[in-house]
């Protein structure tokens, strides 16, 4: 029996049939060559459910202890593990499309996982043209960040595509032989691996550094933090920040990586900076489209990753900083200024703070927050506007025993007060966004797929980037039949957007990655430029050990 | 804004993750021939999408009062209802066999429905063999009971298979064109329909007839009662009394009406006694298989309709009497003895009760189990070992514009000390068996059809009923391919029952239904003989205006 740390017990205690708390997304893959479909997917299955032990706590049900929900919780292996139920087999509705897949994994993004059970489902989905088909996963957040679910998925994938895995990526041969290919000879022990918080919490030392950031906090409060963006603090109201019900809907797309990381250099910020500013001119555009953009910015919450290099074992390593999406500034390159200044502003904040002060900071600034929810208040004192956050993924081509990886597309958390979640993966040569909203506050969040190639183009336009050498985006679309057609359907003014060569995007990522360009990601991959490792960029302060990296991990 | 009743409000305060509290179950169409499947199910969907007034509740949602949910609860209109979330499309994964669709409708059975908009929920599913589809349906038990199901979905289908209905079975318009259809010129009025025992509450006349009843059912308590049963009185404790998780076995199969109501005159005794037999005998060989057959005999909730004729509109209009199930004789004949006798002790309670008498008692009897539920004691003292419900049925061939509904299975629910419920539904010539199990305490719930068979056919024999006449089960099977063959596939050993002629049991009832037979029993449907008309029989004690009907309902 295993005592949860107190993030963990945390979004268990704050889940509601409104707000479930967990993450997961749906992965995108097309068969090998000349396999027969049906025999695949059980074979996939019967490889899943093959688990001798699997890694805690995907083999542990809840143990709620004396004092109730309220009290400390327990993980306990679950005696009658049945793994049928958690591993299913789904089917799209003809003619299964996109939009049908978004609508199968808005359902099941929208239901409770049953808490006598472990806390984790596995879909796979037939029904796809193409030669493609889904897995869709959801996981309770009390048991898994989005860091700790790419560490899962790249145990689960191979770069070869002859390779065959005949186990369970939730299995502990697994995390071993993952480990292994990480060169980690000695994983963090169970002491270093439990939330850095609560070890601190016996020993704290309060230094200089905890010191001068709580100041600063404190400072931009009241109004002398500069560009410090602190939750709560002139975070203006509108639909995004609304009550929620318990259904979802939820919409995919893909960009290519290169294009948005040219907006980033040719405004001298970080390809986190031209992903916020994209988001920022879409809630723009969404919120100006309502008749509603607030004269206040929009804020975003961007968690942060806490998690120690070589640890895939700790469910929760994540703080957060807020970030100014300055959505009241109109013209595009000011507006990417002013994110870039508040990121900054933010990540200073850590800058002479080791790992662990961070965490300890970090997780207490967020407990007045999560204290507003249970007492009902969280859509009446929204921390923050919305959650856009950044999770890197492997950076090549993968394969499922040889079917071909196409996208990881998230799907995380809505909650009382932030009715859209936006979470993106890089994978491979491309971007894979998820959008996360409730289904009845945002009921045209599939448009904002659209207001963000907008944004795009908008940002390359003011970067004086020629999208004709830039890379389309690589397309999920919301309807299969018509993701192609839409984009350029959409009546835009602007002369200098029309002049663009609008290729039809193409309906499947794999369409672009032509070999040569594969070969080119693998060998630069190689040489590790440009690559958002795994908990490798960008460090705030590099430490002998522990890291804190931000922009890195799934939550809400 | 409608208030409640109390019997509505408390499904809702008994709900928990683990206990969802909604009804309903799949029905069986076959597709019109030359129809192109999708093109047929997405007009069906459109049709039921094309709603400008839905019967209350099913165009409301719930507002809980300042009280919380202890407190008065209320229906609402939903003024932002968004229909495409309550009417889905889905899909069975290949190769779509019943095994496939028990395991989706026990998934979809398996999870909450969202409080924040009208309870119910309908899924037409695809992916059959055979141009079948079919469609799942749940609603929950504060909106309808068996019985108004039952009334919804004749609203929805024609004997007429030419007819074309374009509007929403939960519609007003289906709602009056069934009423007419009926020939009630003048259905209930508003307080008519609210909850007898309600009305029942300002101006209640302790009758004698009600002390008698009161007395009665004391003396049970006391040893004194004969055959008379009552909740709670030596109830024994097995793997079906247990606590139960949130996830659910479901399987479903037809039988003959013929074969279960012959059983039943054979034994000078009615067809529910026949029923409750056939349930005894299965749960007799379920127990002894798993070494646990208690030496008290499992007693059942038998749910009893207190619905008036005419009222279309009650959400909850039910009682129970407790049967003796007697599984612990070993003899059918004295078993079914001993089941009959118990069942006419539990109805003679009712004999000179008016029907508002019998609905107050029933739910002054029933009050007590009521509140252990939320005191965690259900599992502990379960008032009943099982629930075995009979719902009456259309007793001719209904088509849904032009597609033949093959069988209504009903679903219904597993409580806290309850993990099985029987519910059954009388369609056509067959009575189909919905059988719905908490998936972890009964994790070989499928054997139960084929128990179920058994114990018919040892009935069947017991009676001296020569098999080779009677009909032969109308098979929903566990698994299309294979549920021709598993009946014989078993190991027998009686000669007897060798000596039989055991057909292959067809996959769809269709296969048995001939020309002839249907035009049969569409004779006898008129003539009224044998017909289990809706609230018609068996009459406990027929007064003007309104009669108490047991054995009609679906509820745990």
């Amino acid at each position: 029996m295993k005592k949860l740390s107190l993030i963990d017990s945390a979004f268990l205690m704050l889940e509601s049939r409104e707000t479930p708390m967990h993450v997961g997304g749906f992965n995108l893959f097309t068969l090998p060559d000349g396999v027969d479909e049906q025999e695949f997917l059980h074979g996939l299955a019967a490889s899943m459910r093959t688990a001798d032990a699997l890694q805690p706590p995907f083999g542990d049900k809840l143990k709620v202890g004396r004092l109730g929900m309220m009290g400390p919780l327990y993980w306990e292996p679950d005696t009658s593990l049945d793994l049928d139920y958690h591993i299913r087999h789904s089917a799209l509705p003809k003619p299964g499309r996109f939009r049908e897949l978004f609508a199968l994994v808005s359902r099941l993004h929208g239901t409770l996982l049953d808490r006598n059970r472990p806390l984790w489902e596995t879909h796979l989905i037939e029904g796809l043209p193409d030669r493609q088909f889904a897995v869709y996963s959801k996981f309770h957040h009390a048991a898994i960040d989005g860091v700790r679910s790419m560490h899962l998925q790249q145990s689960m994938y191979s770069a070869n595509p002859r390779e065959r895995i005949h186990h369970s990526p939730l299995s502990m041969v697994a995390r071993n032989r993952y480990l292994e290919s990480l060169h980690i000879s000695r994983p963090p022990t169970e002491a270093q691996q439990r939330n850095v918080a609560e070890m601190l919490k016996a020993s704290f030392d309060s230094s200089g550094h905890m010191l001068g950031a709580v100041r600063k906090y404190a400072g931009a409060w009241q109004g002398k933090g500069g560009s410090l963006v602190v939750p709560w603090l002139n975070v203006p109201k509108s639909s995004i920040n609304t009550r929620v019900d318990g259904a979802r809907r939820f919409v995919a797309q893909s960009w290519s990586f290169d294009r948005i990381r040219a907006v980033g250099k040719a405004m001298d910020g970080t390809f986190n900076d031209a992903v916020l500013a994209m988001c920022s001119g879409a809630l723009r555009t969404f919120l100006l489209n309502h008749g509603e953009l607030p004269t206040q910015s929009l804020k975003s919450m961007v968690p942060v990753s806490l998690r120690r290099e070589g640890d895939v074992d700790s469910s929760n390593a994540v703080g957060a900083i807020s970030a100014d999406l300055a959505t009241n500034i109109k013209d595009p390159l000011q507006r990417f200024r002013a994110i870039k200044a508040s990121m900054e502003a933010g990540k200073a904040m850590f800058q002479d703070m080791s790992p662990e002060e961070a965490s300890l900071f970090l997780q207490l600034i967020q407990l007045p927050g999560l204290l507003l929810i249970p007492m009902g208040l969280g859509s009446r004192f929204p921390p923050y506007s919305t959650v856009i956050s950044n999770v890197p993924g492997p950076r090549q081509p993968m394969y499922w025993n040889g079917a071909r990886l196409e996208g990881i597309y998230p799907a995380s958390i809505v909650t009382e007060g932030i009715a859209l979640n936006i979470t993106l993966v890089t994978y491979d040569k491309q971007v894979d966004f998820g959008i996360m909203a409730c289904r009845r506050s945002l009921p045209q969040v599939q448009r904002f797929i659209d207001y963000l190639e907008d944004s795009l183009v908008e940002l390359e336009e003011a970067a004086g980037i020629c999208r004709a050498e830039t890379a389309k985006p690589a397309k999920a679309g919301t309807g299969g039949a018509k993701a192609g057609a839409r984009p350029t359907a959409k009546a835009k003014a602007k002369a200098s957007v029309k002049a663009k060569t609008r290729r039809p995007a193409p309906v499947q990522p794999r369409a672009k990655a032509a070999p040569a360009a594969r070969a080119k990601s693998k060998a630069r991959a190689k040489a590790g430029a440009q690559k958002p490792k795994l908990n490798a960029i960008p460090r705030l302060k590099p430490k002998a050990g522990a890291k804190v990296v931000p922009k890195s991990r799934a939550r809400p």
